[in-house]
């Protein structure tokens, strides 16, 4: 089973087939990977963060969760996690992002880039891209105020997740680019398809 | 300046220009209304939870806050809000849910029916409908395990939020028609265009 990395900053996008696995690997601990899927044979079918942590009754998502699209329907069976933390609020790190929360007026690498990019090559409009699977992120909300705060990830070197496909997917992956995200330091992700 | 009313479990579609303001009254009190909307211009751009609650740092929206779309520009500005308590993590309530959670086997309103067919008049497809702004809607998550419970609306008879449009704009509303959100009884919502 060939591993292949996504380099600091950067991401991926590829085919996963109804049954297959992906595992995607944390190497050096608290790097986040953005995770973005749209139905191999319909473009209008997406990843809906919404509706799974609305049927899963949860907002973090783990071992044992179906992930829904858009439709309500299966996409992926979540089915080994290590890390057990892991995001499913947060649209990815962007451009605009950084303009309007951090005041940035030079660019910065970002996954929202890194999953538009990656997901071109398949057609897939960036428009689709909402709000992510943000593996290994760690985000706490304020019980009263509802507040964000963003913790460094829980993840050590080596966790993993894996995820079956339920249906034809095309996955976009990123090695997230926003380094107060990974404790300061943006590092690479690694993955597997089985 | 006309009142209009959506009855109890159904909902509304219709324009709203730049500039205008768009008041919704929970009459009875306890009562959720969802809020989807549209670029008036650009059916490909609309309302992303993700973003707004992403760059205003709280899930917990309110008066002063700006509502973004998937592409970040911001879509409406949050003026006044005499409840306080919303929602902008669950999807609307639909068919599947009511399946999917709650067992159901029979037909159930729900307002992702009521959003795709009144949205359907401005040729909005319902795949766009993701993440809805539940207005009134009154939800906790647990801090650790992150689980998702659905309090009754803090909403009292009359109270009301207005909402500036910053750009022409497609808006679904909807009176809610999932009893346990409404505190146990499905109500009308009111609104106005000023």
């Amino acid at each position: 089973m060939k591993e292949r990395v996504i380099p600091s900053q950067s991401g991926a996008a590829f085919l996963l087939k109804r049954g297959q696995i992906l595992k995607v690997i944390d190497p050096e601990g608290q790097q986040v990977s953005d995770l973005f899927c749209v139905s191999a044979n319909d473009r209008n079918e997406w990843f809906s963060a919404g509706r799974s942590i609305d049927y899963n009754d949860t907002i973090y998502l783990t071992e044992g969760h179906t992930l829904y699209s858009n439709r309500s329907s299966p996409m992926l069976k979540w089915s080994k996690d290590t890390c057990g933390r892991h995001d499913a609020l947060m649209t990815p790190c962007s451009l605009k992002m950084f303009q309007i929360v951090a005041g940035n007026r030079e660019y910065h690498p970002s996954c929202d880039e890194n999953l538009a990019k990656n997901l071109a090559q398949y057609d897939i409009s960036p428009d689709r891209i909402g709000t992510t699977l943000n593996l290994f992120m760690n985000v706490h909300t304020a019980p009263e105020t509802g507040k964000l705060s963003i913790h460094p990830p829980r993840s050590k070197p080596g966790d993993y997740v894996e995820l079956e496909a339920l249906m034809d997917l095309v996955v976009g992956l990123t090695a997230c680019s926003h380094e107060e995200t990974n404790a300061g330091k943006c590092k690479p992700i690694r993955y597997q398809i089985a």
